[in-house]
């Protein structure tokens, strides 16, 4: 497996995770898989039925408490294969639960002294019986701690970034190319997932192919409609390496090879609406920015073009490990941006029932002003589709 | 989207659902994303950050909420779109937690005289703000109703269960076939994928290539090692078809076309013991047999051949919407299978350091008797792959 982040960058964050833990008053934090337990240590843990967790105390060493049938992967993890937790596996005989509970820090949690955050994924499965065996404790999320670290990428991080967002590029370009017309979203969305790895993701993530009156749903998926000449066509694609995912979205309008069969003057106006409203989301983009502030670039434009309604929902997400993280670029979010923040812009117009439209690329905010990921052209793709 | 469970079927577990509920004192269960929403509504909802919650309160309607940018693939799931349950949608600036708390059922809940039963896999992200927004309320896991409900398949769930299992069939004779000496795990893993798509599965779910010293670590994934003639390959991979799951393994033993590099006298006896086991757990999965029956009689035989220390899994888990549910084959579980129940039988025995063996089936427990799904050859697969 390449291995694009440093293994010492995985000390780096325990310790500053453990700082902050240690300033709050947290007795520990518990992580469960997922992309917290990945970014802390590298392990990238399946989702099981039996208990993996990474107990983090405000002193001392951090440990990882995995099932013996996961012990190999999880020595092979970089943070574990280089010291920088401890890890202890437990049998199909053992009550994980109990051994969760007798870590350094939970005695300080179990008396009500301090708090235990756990990991914002952690299933109820495993919540509620630690829950159960530490009935004084108070419970409060992970992400307290680890949403502003890990909101802040390194250059590591943002080199995968970048290079999701290019082959999220290419394949973008190669859909623009492709026959379209008289296929299903369906079979379309299966070219996509193998393209997207094809062209250098470790796997596919997602496949919105959203055709003619679904083109108003933002989160269509793909289904058994068969794509026209003279409709247009969301594609909203990704995948991810080592974990960082790409996220665009272009708008696509097959003629069928008959300019008669292209866009109307509403369509066009509305497009022309919304790319100027993505550019300035993206040109908003700069340290000291708030999320909110993103938003109303936006979505200011739509408002005047008169298509403020159909604008419904955010301009933009964060992205890294999880496809959508902090920093939101919403309204009632005043957080100012910082370099390092990475997430997309995206605003859309939908008109229910008829047509809509969405751009987006990925944005990494930095102290010389937004560095903008992707480089497919976002005007409206025009193509035969034949 | 092919859709083969009967939309009237959701109607059915709904009402078997609440009747659960009902006789037990629970005020309603919350289903998040996940797979008890998919069987109880058919709605595969996207895990996201924003809330989707079906609400199935002791009495009357269930309540599917979701954000509004979710509301046009919600109302296109099979359980929503026949009408079987209500749908409800929550703008950007609403509280979704107290929309939850407002639910018919969560008032017998709140004061303490009714439990509330979460799904398995709902995020403390949510489970943590409705505990605060009910603080007198109990919560346990959905699972409790669910999983016996979930446990015992129909004929239309088998069918696709069949139908992945096939796939899976042939997605292994084809990788027998395949080149593998020279090829990294990973690569080999690559094709895996691809093929398991190929051969009729909507999706890949995972692709376990273990070679040489690897194949003694059950869970190990793909990793950057080449492969090389005369060293065994646990293959065990598994793919989804309208989400039910297929779950291979077959053990691969290349020889670069070189007979004498072969296996070795203590693999064909490690190997023979485990196809007998194997053959064993399959013929044991009969109505009214334990899941602990099952794994003695896999692990006896083990045992007395000698590698019994080296057999550190349990013998099987449930299949379905998920890859791990209800019942699980394994010591302590005393629970009689009944027929409609879906499994894995897998053995494996493993040599740390050295190389170990894996095969599993699918298995239907029926009255007339255990029902394999997998018919790919169990025999350990002396092949060239060159």
């Amino acid at each position: 497996m390449s291995r694009s982040i440093a293994p010492e960058r995985y000390a780096t964050r325990l310790e500053r995770a453990q700082a902050v833990v240690a300033e709050r008053q947290v007795g520990a934090l518990l992580i469960g898989p997922g992309a917290d337990l990945r970014w802390l240590i590298g392990y990238e843990a399946m989702p099981l039925e039996r208990l993996t967790m990474l107990v983090l105390p405000a002193t001392g060493r951090a440990t990882l408490l995995v099932p013996r049938l996961e012990a190999a992967a999880a020595r092979s993890a970089s943070g574990v294969e280089h010291g920088v937790v401890d890890l202890a596996s437990w049998e199909e005989t053992d009550d994980p639960v109990d051994l969760v509970a007798r870590q350094d820090g939970l005695d300080a949690a179990a008396d009500g002294s301090a708090q235990v955050l756990v990991s914002d994924r952690l299933a109820a499965a495993f919540l509620l019986p630690i829950q159960t065996r530490l009935p004084a404790a108070t419970f409060g999320l992970a992400s307290a701690v680890l949403s502003d670290l890990r909101a802040v990428k390194d250059e590591e991080e943002i080199g995968l970034l970048r290079r999701a967002a290019q082959a999220a590029d290419r394949t973008v370009a190669a859909i623009c190319a492709a026959r379209l017309v008289g296929r299903t979203e369906a079979d379309v969305a299966r070219e996509v997932r193998e393209r997207l790895v094809a062209e250098g993701h470790d796997e596919a993530a997602f496949w919105i192919v959203a055709s003619g009156p679904n083109s108003a749903s933002p989160h269509h998926g793909a289904a058994d409609r068969v794509i026209s000449a003279g409709e247009p066509i969301v594609l909203d694609i990704g995948g991810r390496i080592e974990g960082y995912g790409s996220d665009i979205t272009r708008t696509l309008w097959p003629t069928g090879g008959d300019e008669a069969r292209g866009p109307d003057v509403e369509y066009r106006t509305l497009f022309s609406t919304l790319e100027r409203a993505q550019a300035a989301a993206s040109a908003a983009a700069v340290v000291g920015a708030s999320g909110e502030d993103v938003d109303t670039a936006a979505r200011s434009i739509i408002t005047e073009a008169g298509f403020g309604d159909a604008f419904i929902h955010r301009t933009g997400h964060g992205i890294g490990l999880e496809g959508h993280e902090e920093p939101y670029l919403v309204s009632g979010n005043k957080e100012p941006l910082v370099a390092g923040n990475c997430f997309s812009t995206e605003p859309g117009i939908y008109l229910e029932g008829r047509y809509g439209a969405r751009i987006e690329d990925i944005v990494v905010c930095r102290a010389a002003g937004p560095d903008i990921l992707n480089g497919a052209p976002r005007s409206l793709a025009v193509v035969s589709g034949v």
